[in-house]
């Protein structure tokens, strides 16, 4: 393994959500990098490379990493040996039209990133940046190995791959990680142990990304298929909750009684919240918020998203005051997935790649989950097998909208991604209505849309 | 060619809705055959027999045909050369909570048999019919050609082939013909010209079954795409009626808006009429009432079906008595299938088929709807193309939906046909709604679900 | 179908080969045309053209066929509707070193264009030109439709595409002629009839271009694979010869025992003549000049070869002086092909294409023969099915190689040629002898390998 | 993990050739389990449970295995959770028609297993046998996995999975051990280190089974390609050997000239010793004696056959006696596989699996070799990549004569299996010739045969 300074550029993630999860897990590796964070919000920047230095002056940590906030993206970019990717453009206000104007028409979302009709926008918001991204890099880092964390996932790694062809590029998600803990905790109440984490169950993963379901789980060589299965069917009613109701204030705690009905009907076990997946299939689950209620799962909200982003920035000044960021085992996987693929040893992790085979019946080159072997400057995906015929058939359409809305952004055609958008699977109203729906709804990000009058 | 008196089997269609196309169709070719009739309805082929055989009597023909009714759909099919499958299964009554159940929950099917909520019923009911009728084919007539008329097509055409994996089967429909009748119309008015009939207007057609499309038009070497363009444009909002207002009493009728909205949107003309397509899309023009008015296309319902089937009756004393059956010039291409089959020359003809490459981008296996060269013993597709991204999406769900009714057949459970009922593009419920609806819809059928039970 | 004189651009050919063939029959349709002419060789192109039009001046034709000689290329081509391809560099003295010198290493070929060592030679000198007639073609008449005589024809074909893939192009041979009216000699000779002609056997093809087979054949919707067991079991160790040995002094006669041989061994009728399906096997039937002999078929020489254009050299005075050429009456179906892709109705006919599933198991994108539907505008290949295993096993091989050739082109890389070279079914050499032979044919035609130098 | 007694049935492997690497490998890990062996000859299976209890027996072992030898195949089968196929029909006498009879006809095969006419004569003796072991471990002990080591590998597992289609099966073989391990000495001798071993060499290996490629090899984190360029380019003539001219006396031992030149020709390393390599390519490097000593290798042949059963039968009375097996430390894998499959943790190794896309130009249900993440209870193949098109297009003739070698199983057809034998690369005579020689070779195996004439 390399045991040079590595360049890390660190594109985004300002915003403290991901970086603050990523800067102590850097810290516990044995790592030695410079990572250049570049973020358009530039006090954001300078506020991670204070928070993160502390962390290395303090020592005490296993690696030694130093941050440098940087101006420009070049900067950051510039023979950058992996670059993570983690903007979002626009502001929360800006989201209102995205996540809620469709309410006013009878359709009801749960604020996912990777499907709904707010993915359509998202998607023709960052496109245009990822295509920027991406001739940056092929410019001052072509070699470098890109982790995208942007959402929605399929898209943008389209557009990453499509602009700059030879691109090392893999898609980190911690969609799956929630599913994980499920499992995990019930493992730990059904065995009467404790201590079981997230990393000890292994799972064979495989989907279209952000919608990826588990067809075995294990736990120290033991099958966990037949727990799961208990739990469904003694649960599937009345929900499995950690704490009871926390899912009505807390978008990310949930019942689980999606998952468990997902899994009683078409055998496989979802690995994503159950607010995602819902919000992959038609209004099964999301009719109403009566629906949505009844299924024990909350939508976010961009007050909830506001409120969220407040409780952050009242931390920076703590955290840049010499407070240590707390740590949180094992938020992400990225500094494993850059350790392996510096050479230091193989790692089996889920990660979103283009469809090669790994999954079987799911269409050559869409952006699929499936576990990979990484290894020393290779991404290798595990042949994860068949999705059974109902899950393919929920997923496919994904991948053709996915697919409309890359081609929207390179023929610069809005009405290309209205294809998609009339195909979400939360679409329920006539064309008329969806005409003007999709009309407003560009109207709230008209600013982002430039690129596609030119 | 083969100059022996042929044998063909013609199982159901009593009703006299496709036979009275056929008979005088037959009657026009230089074939030689003995035509034997089974329907469950004894009445109803015994009529037959004898329509079929007055025109025989009154010379005048060019084929040789004669007519036999029998009572056993063994006697019909025993040393058969050619079976026209044309069975549906249940009364007009039952049709009722197929057809109709559904808007009490606010959804508004067009009566298509191919697409829908009602195509799963429909599906339910027909299956074990199909596998049943196979089974008889392959001990009494391995080497005939099936021809299939019964719906919904493509469930019908797996059942039968999976059943007898060796049957020399294709699936024959009138889907496309108003498409091009529409077209030769257009012809006739934009050249000033009369006379252009159907068979003069060359398609490549390409699609699922049911639900497929034209990229290519020509009549007399020319194309014909900006024609339709032109019109599309310029009859896209008001409709392009043949009889003003006609829509609004026949189902079959229509202002082909729907069309015309399709082809704009994705840049291929649908080959089928406005309700039949309407159904394989999202609410899109089927919303409500209002919104199909809109649309200028009305949607069958049992009463229209009640009353067509009255008007026949009526007809059959009349006809049994004498009268001639009125010739419909070519009302099917089925007599031009079986004469190119026996050898008499090549026939270009749009056929059902499992997909073996022929639609490049829809799944293999999964019946589709293309040209095919008919000749001596064999049927031939023709490669047809790609389908654009957008109706590939569209149209890959049904595919997924159509095999999990198949596999609800196989295994002989309701609930995996429920996974397609949810997936249906009409479904707009809640989960639970959803679940009731189903149940009451199967109780509408249930007599002819003892299949499922044992 | 359109009335204005069309412009066919005619590249090469100058020979007489084909054009001699191609003239008569243009003047026996109903197409108005002024063909242009080109060759290197002026002097051919102005004796073609008087040639052409002595015809066209005596009147009695059914077409309005007008020719002229072109200085350049570029000529003939601006504004072409048509292209045909049909040039070959070099001189017969060249084709010394690529047809006999690997006979002192012991191997021998049969002359076939398609195959065999010299195939790879012949490719390095066509497919530079190829290119360059791409490029002109993609700048003078890029909606014309390019019908490609040219050999090898796979790599000819892949190069020409490859260069402009909008390319209307479509391969055109008459490898399945003398099959075909082999076995309309056996039906004649059967059925004790007389007048059956190769048009009136049908046939379904399928294989990679110029090794093509038929699992299929039929003359008046009757099966004729019984007819040819019969014959290749009777006559399989005699021969079947039209004129007692005639295949030693013609290399174009043979007496059928490969086919017979290639038939009885998996299933399907070799649709080439013997001594080019021979080249394209492992040396079963090529050993050496005795094991050719016991096969009964002969070589093609250059000294063979010399003597034919000896014989039309001496013609060409003849007809220039007033002669009319003799109509040679179906010689090529091109004429056919112009007329359909014109509007003139539908043509099945055998061509070569890339492969998008028309032969199920050969790979994608290699170009292979079939039936086409050829009508107005369009080519579209008719799915002919699945090679028996042993048969696409003996043909995959050369798809692998036909590419290895394209590589080398694309990357002026002579050493990648080799590796086809190296994997010829004929090769039986060690490593170091195969070397030496490269290395004297490339010294062959090496100043037809200045492109690869660049 | 399972922490019960584990039960393992081991067939065949009498000779000792694979056992006693296996048994001390076994010793030495943490398993617990009870190994039945069963071989034809009682003898070896009984000395087999004597020299493995005998290491039992001592203590100082970190597993606890016990042998048990068995009358019955059954017996060893009956509810076994893993087996072991290692059996080989046939006597070294037998041999002889099978190694050496080519010869007379210029044909020299180099004794490989997986190619070669000989495998061809192999696989028609063992594959009755796979389909009797298939259908045992159907009826004995469905659950368990079957870990197979007969070979031809391909015709073996493909056979085996046919005839019983839920087997849990994977191959194992040593095939890419000795180039690991020539790799692992190149790594000390350029570095000036030592101990390292095989299994610190990581490499992305892909291909038919038996004739497989390393596209990328690793040792802590350096890519180790460059380096064997270098070693290829310096020693590509003169070969890099070990032990001065061992080649000529050891047919294990090898010059890697083939593997030299088959790396700076097509980019990838070939897996598999060089007289393996050899014997899927053309005669290029086995033309005869002379070519082959060229290139640094010689045949096994069925002396050298002899004589090493000789040495080894003459060991057995010692082990027997109380000498303890020597550890051969990683002489094997398939310990660690068993470990693995009962979740003991990943283990990435290459194996044997039908193609499901790991190779993405080799032909589904091709039996290939690439890497897999083997764990609790499942074998998942990684996907490897795509070979360059000259490898595949070696590669897949091999795949077309497995499947018709099977074919000719299936079909109780020597001829069918007589167009392997003619296609395959080493296959240089005429068709008489060959057709004597395929003749002769199974005269000398022709008690084996029986199975084909029922």
């Amino acid at each position: 393994m390399n045991s040079e300074r590595l360049n890390i550029a660190y594109i985004g993630g300002g915003s403290c959500n991901f970086g603050w999860k990523l800067i102590p897990e850097l810290a516990n590796t044995d790592l030695c990098a410079m990572v250049k964070l570049y973020d358009t919000d530039k006090t954001c920047a300078l506020a991670n490379e204070v928070i993160g230095n502390n962390i290395h002056d303090r020592g005490n940590t296993r690696g030694d990493i130093v941050y440098l906030a940087c101006d420009e993206a070049e900067e950051a970019l510039r023979d950058a040996d992996f670059v993570i990717l983690a903007f979002e453009p626009g502001t929360l206000d800006e989201q209102v039209s995205q996540l809620h104007l469709p309410e006013t028409y009878g359709i009801f979302q749960t604020g996912g990133e990777n499907s709904g009709l707010s993915s359509v926008i998202r998607a023709l918001k960052i496109m245009p940046l990822c295509a920027e991204y991406s001739h940056m890099i092929e410019h001052l880092c072509p070699n470098a190995w890109v982790i995208n964390l942007c959402t929605p996932m399929a898209e943008c790694m389209t557009v990453l791959h499509n602009e700059f062809t030879e691109m090392k590029l893999v898609g980190a998600s911690s969609d799956t990680f929630a599913a994980r803990e499920l499992i995990a905790s019930m493992v730990c109440e059904k065995k009467e142990i404790s201590g079981v984490r997230r990393r000890d169950i292994k799972t064979n993963v495989m989907g279209i990304s952000g919608f990826s379901w588990f067809d075995d789980i294990t736990y120290e060589g033991e099958s966990l298929m037949p727990m799961f299965r208990e739990y469904a069917e003694k649960y599937g009613d009345s929900g499995y909750e950690f704490r009871i109701n926390e899912y009505k204030s807390n978008p990310d705690a949930d019942g689980h009684r999606v998952k468990f009905d997902l899994f009683l009907r078409f055998g496989l076990i979802p690995a994503v919240i159950d607010r995602c997946a819902a919000e992959f299939c038609p209004p099964w689950y999301t009719k109403d918020t009566k629906e949505m209620a009844a299924w024990k799962f909350s939508p976010v909200t961009v007050n909830y998203r506001k409120k969220m982003l407040g409780d952050k920035t009242s931390k920076v000044k703590k955290y840049m005051n010499g407070d240590v960021l707390p740590k949180s085992a094992d938020a992400t996987e990225v500094p494993e997935m850059i350790r392996a693929l510096c050479g230091g040893g193989n790692l089996i992790s889920a990660v979103s790649l283009p469809n090669r085979g790994q999954v079987e019946n799911l269409p050559a080159g869409a952006i699929v989950e499936t576990n990979a072997l990484i290894s020393r400057d290779s991404v290798r995906a595990v042949c994860a097998g068949r999705l059974p015929d109902s899950i393919a058939g929920l997923s496919v359409r994904h991948v053709y909208n996915r697919a409309a809305v890359v081609k929207a952004f390179e023929e610069r055609d809005l009405d290309i991604a209205f294809n998609a958008f009339l195909n979400d699977p939360l679409m329920t109203c006539g064309l008329t209505e969806a005409t003007e729906l999709y009309r407003e709804m560009l109207s709230g990000i008209r600013t982002h849309l430039l690129y596609y009058c030119e």
